[in-house]
């Protein structure tokens, strides 16, 4: 694993936090997870509780909602690895707090071309079936869109996920 | 077609059923198809008839709704292919049975592991859309993927199938 | 670019509508763009009038909401690039207006089998979300799938795009 910024994609429950993971241990360094997601409802909880016992005793974790760009940027090292779970979520948070999204968009970029070291971002895949009935998740699905490719095309390497098997895009 | 597990994954109407039945028809040898959908409805009765026809005199039908490891087990032999359709629905009716699916799951890669003969197994990709609004609906993903993920894992192939063109995952 | 069909596959937001227009941007000769495209309501006619503007001087524009294959046969020519979007809107527009979808697939088919230039075909993959609970959208995602299947089977060339990167099928 050198540095760089390699961005997982993959459906629900596609087995992309898990490839993302397995990448992330063998870096040899300290490993810092970042999650998007709070804790809204017991399902929620109960996920997040899951994932975090999943990872073991090599991780700390810091649950960072809204300011991810500033959380690389302070945190990312040549000595230190940081898996960031998930954009999707990230962008979901963006749209209830009622943020400009491309702005948010664009820092994270930014961020992410000035890291330190190795970031590694897993992000779902959400446009792919029929189009939502509802307007404010086709917003979502749009910005959700435009996160993926923007991120795709700072990376230095782009992974699809599907039944816990990856498929090389960049 | 040497023996071995092939997991055919795909949207619906991607052609993942037409590409696992022309593998199969290569395969000097009886045929045998599992079908884990039932006919609740005029739908559903007219779409299993239609596959029936187009499949032809070759294959011999199996309706198997639940008890699909133990069938595998009974009818695998190095002189029958046995192609399985489809996991997703095979996945809806455990749920709706109460079952506890990952002991389903387990069951059905032993079965797989052990089989004597080719299996091709097809599956739907059913993660790749906006969240489901409702939690049985997303709890149905989940185990989807689940399965996904665990007959992966087990198979020597795995091919995904879109807009009939198969692309190699494993 | 070379003659020859190209379809261009991709979810919502996924960034195949920039892939294709670049690909097309790189032939030699005149770029028409057929939008299937209508404008019901102001969502839409948004989304229409800022591609548009994003393509520049260089194209042509014709809205053709249901007479696509006879558009095709009658524009298409070695010195003209044809950039067809989308398929699935078409699909839908030929659903709203009662046809017999199947024969109008094998009408496009046929025109894309004798037309004179190249045609690049933008169509979005809708079937790998959560099977959806009305019947309309079960038959839009059924016909959708099969003029996937029908335009891929005739093409030179198929990309499925994710996260703005290609990735070849075909």
């Amino acid at each position: 694993m050198t540095a760089g910024t390699h961005l997982i994609l993959g459906g629900a429950r596609s087995g992309k936090s898990r490839h993302a993971q397995s990448l992330a241990e063998a870096f040899d360094g300290a490993l810092l997870y970042i999650a998007t997601g709070e804790a809204f409802d017991a399902e929620m909880a109960e996920r997040i509780a899951r994932h975090r016992a999943d990872r073991g005793p090599r991780w700390t974790t810091h649950e960072i909602p809204l300011a991810l760009p500033a959380a690389i940027a302070a945190s990312s090292s040549a000595r230190r690895l940081v898996l960031v779970e998930c954009l999707t979520l990230w962008t979901s948070n963006l749209m209830h707090a009622d943020r400009d999204i491309d702005t948010d968009i664009s820092s994270l970029v930014d961020a992410l071309d000035r890291a330190a070291g190795p970031v590694i971002l897993v992000s779902n895949e959400v446009g792919l079936g029929i189009v939502p009935d509802n307007a404010l998740a086709r917003r979502f699905r749009d910005a959700a869109g435009r996160m993926n490719q923007a991120v795709a095309a700072a990376a230095q390497r782009v992974s699809f996920v599907a039944a816990g098997l990856p498929l090389r895009l960049k």
